[in-house]
């Protein structure tokens, strides 16, 4: 599932997903930025920082291109490594990228450069467990089934742990092709954002290892905020609103606000500060 | 409105909100963290440095307590002023505070010291038309509508630009009276979180100058993601959602990724990386 | 003076210069990274907000070659008007850039590509004093007088307010070429790194507007502190330092805790916490 | 030894220390800030990364007070522990705290309530070999040998791993004292900021386990980058002083540029950017 900030992966999380990713759109866009590298590595860093310590399943990280050269991103994976994440996704594009879905030209790096990025990475992890995941935009940028097998053998290759092969298409016929001819060489995600209408039986059978909803839960709060804005405007009221939002005691709930209660008994005999209480006692 | 990252200051803005509350709760929570003084000031103030960048109206910054002594809330305020946000709220509470509506026991600071808070930010802020709100939780913490005016007069006299005058009460009573004998001696805000029912009629005729639905757009993002999680995991597909969730257009529209596209034919010729279009022409 | 963090930048007031240049090596370098832009931009400018809280001297921020493309480069601009910058300098170069006297090679931009970014930067700035200096690394580039004042030209008309023009030669002969035919037709900096030996006489007369002394004092804090844990790994005593080196109440002078001193008898009757102190009278 | 900045712990890890004290002075001066808690948690975290980024050797981190409560404390810890430091020290007095050497007054917290910081700490550290190491301030604050002790006890028994017993007197006896009736009970260390004048031997020999040299680094760069200021505002020449600062090899030595063009050759066949080189062929 395909989370933004802490929060949405804490509630990914409770809600059963035994992995996330860390979506770039979404970090970026959360920080008001647009997916075009405007948010810089560091800034990704924090956000993903804020969601290992919030989580405790796997989480994926968006990587984009890697932030520049293969040793922008060797100082990312280094990073991500320290922080305990469990693995980065680099797509074959320059930097600055832009979204695959809203960009005007679609450049790919070239094979030889974009795989010494993933042997840089690779060379750089200081976790066994950590994964690398090649991102292939050739069927993205229009340039073939062929070239796109040809850019995820070279990458792989290189080290990749797993392909993602990526689509605009509104059915997953490239991305089902792709799957046939790769006869699972190393696992396969996908990222259906366009072919959104296809029965995940389909991918279960056509050789896709995982699926990621990137952006639909970023999508659906965004909808909910701007509809509660628009009915806070005309109403000047909540009260239609109070039944069918999640109430405090539910975010109480999802951060856990009884464990801190709890701590404060274990290690301060209830009292925030021990001073405070202390002062009590003379009044 | 209340807002918690820039994302949801961005469509808050775009509703048409002439204001917006940078919530401590709500910045805290995304950040996966309780409303209990764990996000640190300098995290609080990068997440407010992202809704400013992102927005045009005035935002006023939950700033909890203070963060600390005088000092360190005259140092929250020298940073807001730079970054060029509209005020603060601070509270008269001591660090680390915890959420008015799940705190277990509730202290409040010194009339002395806290009005020491105050003045510090005062003489602190470098930019006139910056305000500071002093927030009363005198009837939070139950000690009477008495000792609540004696605080907002002395608060008031200290500098406070504005009180914001809070309860937890399901009714807006004590702030009625509050407010009848505030009698406009500076703008009244209220936070009507518990008193979600009452009118807004009854606030403007009540001496009440602005309200914050600090927490409500929050809240509706939380049930708009679990809502999400569960349709995904249980129908492993997103068909049905497809319809009610904002479009990736929605979302580029919003962060207005066409500007991105002009401004790359104004100082780019349509190419993000001119070498990368320069050497296309050798193809 | 060239500084690398809010220490050295107020040392550097307090000792008289009146501009401070925000060194991307000794920024990246007190950060243990190379000048090869691995520090991110939203770490250099967390460094230079630093340095701009801590002094009131224009500084101008070395921005490397803009972090990106024009996108990166106008956003780092606005971020440093909104925090009171005095100006950024921008070369002519691809990122991720190396150190100039570091590079193996030793790529520039093309000219219409860079000029796009400095009148994005320009089209950006919030501020009308703020300004943006162009450098040309032409001659370190080894490409000649002429492309580098074809260079300068271009970027001047792109809106550049001021020249820096780099050299690596051990003598200034081709830095004083350059400023006689530019004829001052906007301010010429310099950094004499390499050139050291060149009286300052000779840049004054030779038509230079200001001098970049970009890392001498970084490099002079590195011998300090390496001799310092020599001896001390040596002698496992500091005696024979304690004479030689700054006090701790010359630090504490440098950084004003006087003035907090101060602070705490306006705004909170001498003690740091009111309710310590309140706490006191029980005891 | 007490270092700054990762450039610093860089050096004196390449000097031969075998372990390095991340000094709150050091890191709050260097952003600027006076050792009151000025500087945020999450900003020495920052700072403390960086460090640990750039060296191999354990790095005991100077947590102050623990910013807050126990809970303040815990989520550092957890931070501490993610980013692989060594251990954190956490001295018994309150928040904000003012550096031992300038304090008006000297609070310090009450027994119970940081001994619960201390065991929340060590019931939240992630790592076994994670150490916490408390800082008994009462021969600082002139409660005497037998507070000191008491307290001493106390913080052992509620999981410290080791004591940092400290002291401003100008001889060590107080310390020694301490030492010969604590003996041994668990390892000591010792800050002899005041007490420089005593031979190593004396505390070898006394029963201290660690010396921490904690700021005379710090203290030498202060004096020679305000000497280069002087030097270079009176002569406006570097000339003299180039012979006695490092020079720009050695910092690239330090901070392994080599590795960078090695690295190059391995990821990219020696070019930066592989575009860059392709674009070559063609011209």
């Amino acid at each position: 599932m395909g989370v933004h900030d802490a929060l949405s992966a804490r509630i990914a999380e409770r809600s059963g997903f035994r992995g996330l990713w860390a979506s770039g759109l979404g970090i970026s866009s959360v920080l008001g930025m647009r997916d075009a590298n405007e948010a810089s590595w560091s800034q990704v860093l924090a956000a993903v920082e804020s969601m290992a310590s919030a989580t405790d399943v796997p989480i994926l990280v968006d990587g984009d291109s890697g932030y520049g050269s293969f040793n922008n991103f060797r100082i990312f994976v280094r990073r991500l490594c320290r922080l305990g994440l469990a693995g980065v996704c680099i797509e074959d594009r320059l930097f600055p990228k832009e979204n695959s879905f809203s960009a005007s030209n679609h450049k790919l790096a070239e094979i030889d450069e974009f795989c010494g990025r993933i042997r840089a990475g690779k060379d750089s992890q200081t976790s066994d467990s950590f994964s690398i995941v090649a991102r292939v935009e050739a069927l993205v940028a229009g340039v073939g089934l062929d070239e796109a097998l040809r850019r995820a053998r070279a990458y792989h290759g290189a080290g990749a742990d797993a392909i993602l092969i990526h689509s605009k298409r509104k059915d997953p016929e490239e991305i089902l092709a792709f799957a046939r001819i790769w006869d699972n060489r190393c696992p396969l995600l996908i990222v259906p954002t366009t072919f959104w209408n296809t029965p995940a039986s389909v991918f279960r059978t056509g050789g896709i290892s995982a699926v990621i909803w990137a952006n639909q839960g970023l999508r659906a709060t965004i909808t909910a905020f701007s509809e509660t804005c628009a009915h806070v405007l005309a109403q000047e009221s909540v009260s239609a609103l109070e039944e069918r939002i999640a109430s405090l005691d539910e975010l109480f709930g999802l951060l856990e606000y009884g464990e801190l209660r709890a701590a404060e008994r274990r290690y301060n005999d209830g009292s925030s500060f021990r001073q405070e209480r202390r002062t009590d006692e003379f009044r």
